[in-house]
């Protein structure tokens, strides 16, 4: 499918709930590069959702459902 | 129902994070194809949404959701 | 309540992962179908939706969620 | 808070997954009397998304999140 | 952070689900307090989306993410 | 990645629901500085979310899904 690497390292574990809340941006990131693999494009609608109140939200929205992924697998890092 | 296949291969187990994580993105395009089969119509679409930075944003949130999914159904790859 | 079937043959077994994908489209269309019973102005409303970039994603969203309660029944079918 | 039942009979167990699913569609709706308590205001409201096809599924994804929670409350009825 | 309280009582463990169901209407609203400190402006926001149809379903949504958990935390009442 | 700190004290477990749900609130900011970095950009953005009926509801929804990973991380505070 996409030749791009989806999920770093291959793997959901992380040492710590930083590292995996840094992973959960990274791998939604990741599925926007898979999406739209322009990257002068990605640049220009980068700055469309940093600068518009209701992208940011999504935005928050999307990390928020992949940290709960992360988090769990790692057993909430306790 | 629809007469495409919408899980590959009639699992949700996969080799690896890396494997699931493009699970996710296929099994949510199937869908995807599902709804509107005409697959020039569906270009068109992709079109769209990979230039539109709000659809983007969705796309991620719909990834984020299936891979929960896939990633349960695999122990998180422990 | 509404007087349609909600849930085909009551419950959410189903013997693959390909059968309870199929439960998931069908469980969130007749809810579709419940909240709008004129089956002519459904159909008007699917041309909509099949045709829109952003709501196919949302369908594609709808149907994550269903599939993640039914995975989980089938104890992700493993 | 608010004098209207949220929660039909006061309980989330139901008897079979049929049942389970009406009432993710009948607690959804309460939320909606509690929110707008104007009936014939609501039915107005409710002509608008019965036929507005990102409304139908912005509705479908509602009954799915309820629906996870009353499912999960029933064991899925295994 | 917010000086406002955000968890009445600081416990989400509830008598019955209907009281479940109340607080989760009300830790959603507590957000939007804390996010939008004026009671009048919050009263105005109100009657905009009390009247939308598509913000009424946007609440509907915000409660079934709540009460998943709330339900969770009661063991779901059983 | 981000050189900001995403997960305060680096930890999920907080004392009470309450901080529990400060740090959801916390969290789900901290991914909109990551995300536009300009404070000055981001006083005017959150002036706007907190005026806008809908996007204050999507604030709900986010703090709500970053609500139920911390409360599952800290077994629901029991």
């Amino acid at each position: 499918m996409d030749p791009i690497t989806l999920i770093p390292n291959n793997t959901l574990v992380t040492a710590t709930p930083e590292e995996g809340r840094q992973l959960a941006v990274h791998i939604s990131r990741l599925i926007v590069k898979a999406t739209q693999p322009d990257a002068q494009r990605r640049e220009q609608l980068r700055d469309v959702y940093a600068n518009d109140a209701a992208m940011l939200l999504a935005v928050t929205q999307t990390v928020a459902l992949e940290f709960a992924t992360i988090a769990a697998a790692n057993n909430y890092w306790k």
